[in-house]
This record gives structure tokens, sequence and C-alpha cells, in this order.
């Protein structure tokens, strides 16, 4: 019999923060693929398009003129998927058909006035601007008496469901927890109530001891690929510190949250020589009003792409109905974007 | 304050199988889409193809020959996932890295040696022995010591990560039972634990009498829209009975399963007048020699279309990091499929 390598043969791993497992199948990246490409994104945009309702000074759809901002840039989303009035409701109470009304606030904040500008392209200090833009709207969405949760997040090209290149991200700001939210939550909240520790903390000092599965560090967050990570080079940015959300950033932490953002951004641009698509987002702590020292500050990336620039994993059949697979181990893809160079590849060629 | 109204106002739903929460915008539909178009699937494929490794005849990549076919066709999946081998391993036990090795085995199944011919267009006796096939596979790779659960799924269209257009499905079958199923089969047990009935069967009856999410039925089971269906157009098969696997149906049911599989795929590609793309699965008791009486078989059909042919639903940041979020009601839905044609586009222009 042979012995277990987590590099060649198929087995689960645990989500802590989840609580679910993910099935990992090493030695399947060999299979040859006939299915589905994706299209390149285009890649010669102007500074400025007269077409793009997210540029300055531009009309949107709805008539309203956008300011002729300079850095980023913040206004309701115009199809917002969640509204602000309240609406009369009587409970049914049907086990089997539960349904209750939701209130919230869609936000789009443009990151640059530039359309053809993305994260990993921008200085720092501009990645700053935009990581203070997500503090004060934290602030001041969570502030409103009927918001008790702020979703930061950024879909990144079209593959991703995003309509327009301008860079730009979204926040929700809701009622209630949302599914993902609040499962993390009660995982960290049972971890915590234990062991009087962040989870994310002890599992962050395990990570920097092995070095294994970290991709990037600065004095305050490090850049991990999760070892239950799910898609092929999903990584999380985490906080050195233990804290619970965004507000709670010195100025140093600050800059070096926007340090890893264009390090990891950077590297996705260089794995594919592309403009690298992704989902990411923040989680932390509820705007409940409740004490919730069980959270620890963090952003999620989600990435699809597998093979190529053109080929990304399907998360389909399996995925849905049994769980979720992957074809390269996590400590694979640690490796290969660490080993990337921390220079954007445009810059290079310059 | 306004009355709501679950076909205009946010609200969120419940999903009893998964115990979680989605969010339903179906005022959302209105806004209109700059994104991503899929493109649409080859409509002239010819009934046999020298390059398809799943027509009957024809040699795979690994240098074996298929049989030459007549009905369905199973062998064992080239590119496996999972793998028979056991393996050596010692088990850390550290709570933050928790692994396990998993053994399995996957095959396909080719619904038919007719490469231009999909589940909709084919006669519901051949859908009853591709059901047949399902159950001789359920039995065969459920006797086999190391397997507790059988996945049976498909990825039907590209857009859906299906690199072969030839009418087929897979099996997964492995020692663990997957995330999903877990998920399911805990709330189904405690739902029976409680009141000593089937979740499904109360839930099915209530669906019934009410009869606005129920798309087509007939005697032995029904197809709806589930109260919770995150995708567009998402259904349920249920069976009127209560039985937990596939090889408790009669051949009455047999044949009314392949009658209900028939109609609601005739009726999804009726609703763009395309080869509509989903991916398929049932879900139903483990092979785990232990009695499971929550269990209620039930198939899941997860299509991502929304729009048109070309213009899908993006499950992505907010729904990857929130949770899942719709933009139609699901009793637009119930009342959209269930008003469209049953007969096949296609016969209908002949
Ligand atoms: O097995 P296939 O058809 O090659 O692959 C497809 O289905 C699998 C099971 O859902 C997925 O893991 C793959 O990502 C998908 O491309
Ligand atoms: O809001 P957008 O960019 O129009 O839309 C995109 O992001 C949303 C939030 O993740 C999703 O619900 C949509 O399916 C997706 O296309």
């Amino acid at each position: 019999m042979q012995h277990f390598n987590h590099n060649e043969h198929p087995h689960r791993r645990y989500n802590p923060l989840l609580d679910e497992w993910i099935l990992v199948s090493p030695h399947r990246a060999k299979r040859p693929w006939q299915g589905q490409n994706e299209t390149l994104p285009e890649d010669n945009r102007p500074e400025h398009d007269e077409t793009c309702y997210l540029c300055a000074g531009n009309v949107r759809a709805n008539g309203i003129k956008n300011e002729d901002y300079t850095n980023s840039y913040v206004f309701e989303n115009d199809f917002s998927a969640l509204l602000k009035d309240d609406v009369l409701y009587e409970s049914k109470n049907k086990s089997l058909f539960q349904l209750k009304p939701e209130r919230g606030i869609n936000k789009v904040i443009c990151f640059s006035p530039k359309h053809n500008l993305t994260l990993p392209e921008m200085e720092v200090s501009d990645i700053e601007k935009v990581v203070q833009t997500w503090a004060e709207q934290y602030i001041e969405l969570g502030n409103q008496d009927f918001i008790n949760y702020v979703q930061i997040f950024e879909n990144k090209g079209s593959v991703m469901g995003c309509s327009n290149p301008h860079p730009h991200g979204q926040i929700w700001a809701q009622s209630s927890l949302p599914t993902q939210v609040e499962k993390t939550q009660k995982n960290l909240r049972a971890y915590y109530d234990k062991n009087k520790t962040s989870l994310l903390k002890d599992y962050l000092d395990q990570e920097l001891k092995s070095g294994e599965r970290v991709v990037v560090e600065n004095n305050h967050f490090a850049v991990v690929v999760p070892f239950w990570a799910t898609w092929p080079y999903e990584t999380m940015i985490i906080s050195k510190r233990h804290f619970g959300s965004i507000i709670a950033m010195t100025a140093a932490e600050t800059t070096a949250f926007a340090e890893m953002i264009k390090a990891i951004t950077v590297k996705y641009d260089n794995l594919f020589n592309t403009s690298f698509p992704y989902s990411s987002g923040i989680h932390q702590a509820p705007t409940d009003r409740v004490s919730h020292p069980e959270w620890h500050f963090h952003m999620h990336f989600y990435p699809p792409l597998l093979r190529s620039a053109t080929v990304k994993k399907f998360m389909v059949g399996y995925e849905m109905l049994g769980e979720a697979q992957r074809d390269i181990s996590p400590e694979q893809s640690a490796k290969i974007l660490r080993e990337l160079p921390n220079v954007h590849y445009k810059t290079k060629n310059q």
C-alpha cells in the first residue's frame, strides 16, 4: 500500500470557517481540456470612455451625472437588489415556507477615475484611499438603524458577471446576516468561546510557522492559500493582529493592507499574463451594536481560472450536488503564486 | 407603508433542506444587461461523430474502444477525481488542518448512442432505460464495501463545464457523504425525528394543494420550482410516495419518473428555444448499510440561464461571500415554465 501524499492522492479537507469539507483531486489537473474557453478581456481601453456609466462626468442611464471625481467615488446602485423601504408583513410562520422581507442599501464604488486601471496597476497610495472609503462606508451604512451587516466586494472580469470593465466594487448593506457570514460567525464564535482566542489568529500563526501556503506577507498582514481553499488560486488576506473590522485598523495597517491587495492582485495578473478575474470581499464584524470578540478581519479572493487565461474551473454537477472539488493541491497553488514576480507584467515590458 | 408583495419586494426565503437562506430580488430582473453573453451550442450535430470519444465503436484517448452500444453505456471515467486505491495515512488530528484520504469510483454514462440526441429529445422508453441503468449502478457501486454514497448527475451544455455534447451523465461514488448530501440528510433526519413524516412528503403535499409552484405532475411524481429555489429556473422532481432510493421504485414509478424528466427538460428547451444547459442530479439515501427512513428520493435541476439563451445568472461576489440571490420570484418562474408547450420546439417545426 502506498503512503498518502497530499500532492497525489484524492482526499478531503475541512473548512473550519464554514464547517464543511471539500474534495481535493491533485492528480486530476493532468486531464486534457476540450470544453469551453473564456474570451480574453480587451486590453487597450482608453483612460476615459464616453460610453462608460462609471467614468467621471458621464451621465448614467437614469439621467444622473457622475461627479468629476479624482480618487474613489461612491453612489447608490441604480439597480439595487435591496431596497430601503419598510413594508407591512404578516408572518405566516409555516415551517417549510419561511419568508421574511429584507431591507438594505446597495452602493457602487469606483476605485479610480481611470477607466483602464485595475487594482494591481494602481499605486499603493491610491488603493489606500479605496480602503479608507470602505471604512467610511462601513461606518456610514452601519450607523443606520436597519443595517446590521455591510458586505464589501468586487466582481472583476466578465467571467465573474462584471458588466463594466471600469475598476469598481460594490457594497451590499442589509438588515440580516447573509448565510455565509452567519455560518462564519457561528464557527468563529464556537472557537472563541472554547479557546478564548481568535480562530484565524491561531490558524495564521501556524501558517506563518510552516510557510507552505503563505504567498506574501508584511508586518501586519499575510496572504495565504487556505488549507481548505476551494477555487484553484483562492487566497485570503488575514490581519496578523486580532481585530474585528476595518474601523479598528491603524494607519500603518491601512497602508499594509493596501500593499497586500496590490501584491496578490499583481501576482494574479502575472499568473497567466492577463487581467485576472475574481470575486473578492471582506468578511468582518456585523454592525449590529453587539460586541463581537470572535470576529477577525479578513478578505477572500475567489478566482475561477484554472489552467490558463481562458480555461476556468467549473463548479457544476458534482460540486453543486455533492461538494466543492479542486484539481490541484493548495500547496501547489501557493508555491506557484509565491514564485511569481512581484512586479506587474505590463510594467516590466515598458 | 406598502403591503408586502413577494413578486415585488426584496425578501429572504429559507431552504429547509440545507438550513440556509437565499435573497430574492424580484424587481431586479428589469435592469439592463451589458455583461457577458454565452455562445449558443451548435445545433447541427451528426448522429455519429468520428471524433467523439463517447460515440459507439470509437476509441478513447487511452486506447480503449467503446462497445457498439445501442441503449445506455457505462464505463469508468478515464480522468477520475476519485480513485479506488487505499493508502496508508496517519491522522495528525490538528483541529484547523483536518484532512482525510478519500476513496471512490467515477463513471461516465452515455444516455444514447446518438451523438445528437439529448434527454428532452429521447423517447420516454429510452429515458426509462437510463433510469434502470442508474438503479443498476446504484446497486453495483453501493455494494462495494468502501462505497457509502452514489452521486448520479449530469452537466449539460458547455456553460456547465460539459466538454462533450454527446448526451451523457456521470456517477461519482465514494466513501464519505459529500457536504451537500450530509447537510440534506441532517435536516431530513431532524424533521423525521420530530414529526415522524418525510419533510419532502409534507412539503410536496402543500405544494400540490396550492399549485402555485407546480410545473407539471403525473400519478407518481411532481416537478416544482422549490419555494427556496436559488437558480432562476431551478426545479425539483419529487416522488409522491415516500421512499429513499431509486431501487425502491416500482415499474410504474420508473416510467413516471422518466416521463417527468422528459417533461421538464422539454419545457426547459422550449423556454428559450435552445438546448437548455443545466446541472442535474439525484439526492437519495446513502449505501452505508444503515436504515434511512428520513430520506425521500428527489432530483434537482440547477440551470444557469436567466434572461435568454445567452444570458445567465452569475452567482459571484455577493452570492459567494454573502448568500445566493435570485432576480425573479420562484412563483413567476413556475408560471412561465408551466405555461410553456409540452412538445419540444424542434418536433413542432417538423
Ligand atoms: O468530468 P468533466 O465533465 O470532465 O468535468 C466537469 O464536471 C466535473 C464534475 O462536476 C467538474 O469537476 C469539472 O470542473 C467540470 O468541468
Ligand atoms: O451588480 P452587477 O455587477 O450588475 O451584477 C453582478 O454582481 C451581482 C452581485 O454579486 C450579481 O447578483 C449579479 O448576478 C452579477 O451579474
